[in-house]
Order: structure tokens, then C-alpha cells, then sequence
């Protein structure tokens, strides 16, 4: 296993829907958590596969098993979002994502946080990373 | 196929959630399709079944072809609600459900739709209503 | 008023996301509607202008009064979707807007639907179209 | 300040929809906080009050600044979901609350999990808590 300086953040952007806000004025916290799985599907691509592929081709899920984000900023409506995403952890079973949400205008933090996730097949039983996978994951992204 | 006035509205409830509202201060439109498909569901269950059964035992799944909605009055946090449902029209491999959303302690109408459905397999094949279904959903509902 | 043939098309991109699908497979039916609302927030960039900002300085919302969807194929988890928008009416205190979904890839019509509004201020109540803000829908897009 | 110990469980009970499941055939997981958020209403009217009043009448806001949720088993489309809603600290400017869904069939724990959150106004200023509101949200509930 790698230490988690290793590994490098992916980044992609995102715009605020006016249906993930709410009567606060703000976007509701719970979009955070969607805007996460943005990130770690992208993560994926600049690693060189389509998250999709994992679960269709290799029958392999990573359901959430845990989730932390402390929130730092408000997002509102029509901003441009920032969301960084690094591998902090990779196992045999398991894996954590960290992310950052940034405001893109002016670099604001708006929330951080992590996921635990574990890999399961179609049937949710526990199995071990394919390590086509795994393998890519854990390489460094040379850019 | 039965005349449409045949057929009985049925009744469920909920509360208005806070992710449900935007900044505009009210309810977002497209959740309104959400909570028809909770009266959908209910409506099944007041003639005898789960629609989950359905999908599950029977394989026949009724993907949405077309919904229509007209929206008369906003929806605001913590209003609680009641959905009526009732079917229109039933066919072989198709139906219409219509709908009435009203805020429940004044009985102002919210807004007011339909939506077409055809019945499919989990493959994604036109197929024939399961008899047994469609049966139940023709029964007249005796209170 | 000008006729509706006058009004072109404006077109953004989006990407299906996982919390979008459903157990069925696909994009639940309901998302589109917030996809619809994408295009018409790039359109109005499009013009020109920012739909927060009518909001936020000329006090003029567009709330949703009628939405009619047609569903022609499924939309799939990490598809690329193209969202085309396009003003089919304006008068002075209202407006309709026309919607494609598209796979990107292959072009295939995944919906295709519209979405009435009238005007109103922040407290609700009907007003006519900032005038700054229906010129520029008014007005053709040279490329 | 009250120890913990002291505080009881608030109980509400929803049904999971088909818009809340995704293609991996269960919850998808940011739907929690949703259902965490109709806990604490419904713990709110359980001591005497309505969210939505403290924040027209008392201009008193409870942003989230953070969340932990731990997931244990999934839920599944059309379940009953109990969710267990608890105030675990209370200060004169902040609140922590603490969760547990569970299946109401079975008693299983679905997932659980806690919500940290400051006093606002409608402007987003740090205030402190309406006294009125602390104290009921500090009162034993008797049963």
C-alpha cells in the first residue's frame, strides 16, 4: 500500500442547478455527497477507465460504507463548482476517496470530506479489488 | 376497457421536505413526478398488491412514455399533502394513471397530471399486462 | 411576437449521474425535468444573460405552470446527454420553452418536451417581462 | 448543559421510493440525509414546535456544518424505514443530532449516523439560539 501523499488530486467542474438548492438560498447538503461520486467517476476516467466498465465488465461495486463532510462555505445557485478527488487509502476489499468542493471563481472552500467504500459484487457479497483496477488506481498520474 | 368515471381516486399523504424546496421559497416542479409515483404505488397497494411484487414475481416493469403536468398553486415546506390517484385507462401492454395534488388542510388544489406508461420486461421488452394485475387494477374499489 | 421557427436552438452537455438512475436501470423519468432546466439557464447565457441575475436584480422569476414530457429511450448511468432549448413563445408575461434530450454519442432522442412559465416577483405575484430581459429572448443568435 | 444520556429518541417512519433507489438495486446513499433532515423536523414537533415557525418567526437557521453517516445494511425500494432522531449536545450556538434508520419489518440497522449544526439568521450571521426553542429541545419528552 502507498502512502496517500502519493497519490495525486483529479479535478473536474460543475455548475449549480437551481433543483439542488433550497429555501435557504443555498444548495441543500445532502447534493455534496452526489457531487463526490462526480468526482470519483471522474478520478476513474483520469485513470484510464470508466467506472460503469468496473461494475458491468469486472462485477465489481463500491457501495459507500461510510461518509464525513464538514461543511466550510455556502454554494449557490449558478456557481461554478471545483471538485478535487484523491485516492487517500486503497486495500485489497477497500478503498477511501477524499474530496475538496471549491468555489471555481475565486477558490473558496466550500465543503471536504471522505468516503469509505467497500467491493461487493452484483449479489453484495464482499470480493477483492480486480486488480486491473486496483492496479490503475494505484498509479501515479504522470501529466 | 372499462369507462374512466368507473374508476375510484385513491388517497395517500405526505410532508413537504426541506430538500424538496428551492430558493425560489416553494417546491420544486419536477418533484411533484416523485410523489405521483408515491400514489401510483399506493393506489396498487389499495387494490391488493405491491407494485415491487410486480417487477419482482412477474417481471413486468411500466416505464414512464410520457407524463403531463399543470401546476396551479406552490407547495411550501412542512405543507403536508395529499396525493389522489386514479387509473384512466388500462390496455393489454399500456396505462394512464392522473393525478391531484392538494395541500391537505385547506384542500387547495397544488397541481394536477397524468402519466403514460407501457409494460415492459426487465430486458426492456414490450410485453402483455400480467393478468393478474391488470385484473386488480380494473376491480372496483369497494370501500 | 415572432414565430417559433425563428427561435434556434441552444445546446449544453451533461453526464448521466449514478444518484440520477434508478433500481430499473435507467435515469429515473423525473431528472429530465431538472436537465430541461439546464438548458434553459445555458440558453438564456446564450442571450446573453444570467437567469440568477433577472432574479436577483430585476425582481422577475419564471416559475413553471405546465410541463409536458415525451419519453423516447432510456437514458444510461454515465452517458453523455445533449440538452437543445429553444423559446417557442414569448408575450409579456409569459413564456414557453421546447426541449431534446440526446445521446451524444449517437445521437439518439432520449425526450423531447415543454415547459410554460409566467412571470412573477419574489412575493408571487404576476408582473410583465423585464423588458431588458425579453429582448434578448427575443432577439435571433448570430453565430 | 445536559449529558447526553438524558435525551430521548424521536421516532418517524417513511417508505422508501423508487426515485431514492439507483441502478445498484438499493438506497443510493446521499438520500440518508434527507431522511436524517425529516427526523429532526418531526423531533422538533415532538417537542412542541415547527422547524419551519423558528426559522419564519424566529429568524433562527440550523445550516449543517457537518456530517458522519456510517452505512450498515442497504435499504431496499418500498421498504418501511423507522428513523431514530436524537439531540446529542446543545449549546447556545450550536446543536449536534444523532440518527439511526432502521427497517421497520425487522428492526435492522439501515444506517446511522450524526449532523452538526450553528445558529443563523436569515443572512447568514452567527446568532445565538431563540431561548424559547432551547429550552424545548432541552425539556424531557414524557411520554
Amino acid at each position: 500500500m502507498r502512502s496517500s501523499e502519493e497519490f495525486d488530486w483529479s479535478e473536474t467542474h460543475l455548475r449549480v442547478r437551481y433543483a439542488e438548492t433550497d429555501q435557504g438560498g443555498v444548495v441543500y447538503h445532502s447534493n455534496f455527497l452526489i457531487w463526490f461520486e462526480v468526482g470519483r467517476v471522474e478520478l476513474c476516467r483520469d485513470h484510464g477507465f470508466a467506472y460503469r466498465d468496473m461494475e458491468q465488465q469486472a462485477d465489481a461495486f463500491l457501495p459507500v460504507t461510510a461518509v464525513r463532510v464538514r461543511y466550510r462555505s455556502p454554494a449557490i445557485y449558478d456557481d461554478e463548482v471545483t471538485i478535487r478527488t484523491r485516492v487517500t487509502s486503497i486495500r485489497s476489499r477497500a478503498i477511501t476517496f477524499a474530496y475538496q468542493a471549491l468555489r471555481k471563481c475565486d477558490g473558496t472552500l466550500l465543503a471536504e470530506g471522505e468516503t469509505d467504500h467497500v467491493v461487493r459484487n452484483r449479489e453484495g457479497r464482499a470480493r477483492s479489488f480486480p486488480t486491473e483496477y486496483s492496479g490503475r488506481l494505484r498509479q501515479k498520474i504522470s501529466p
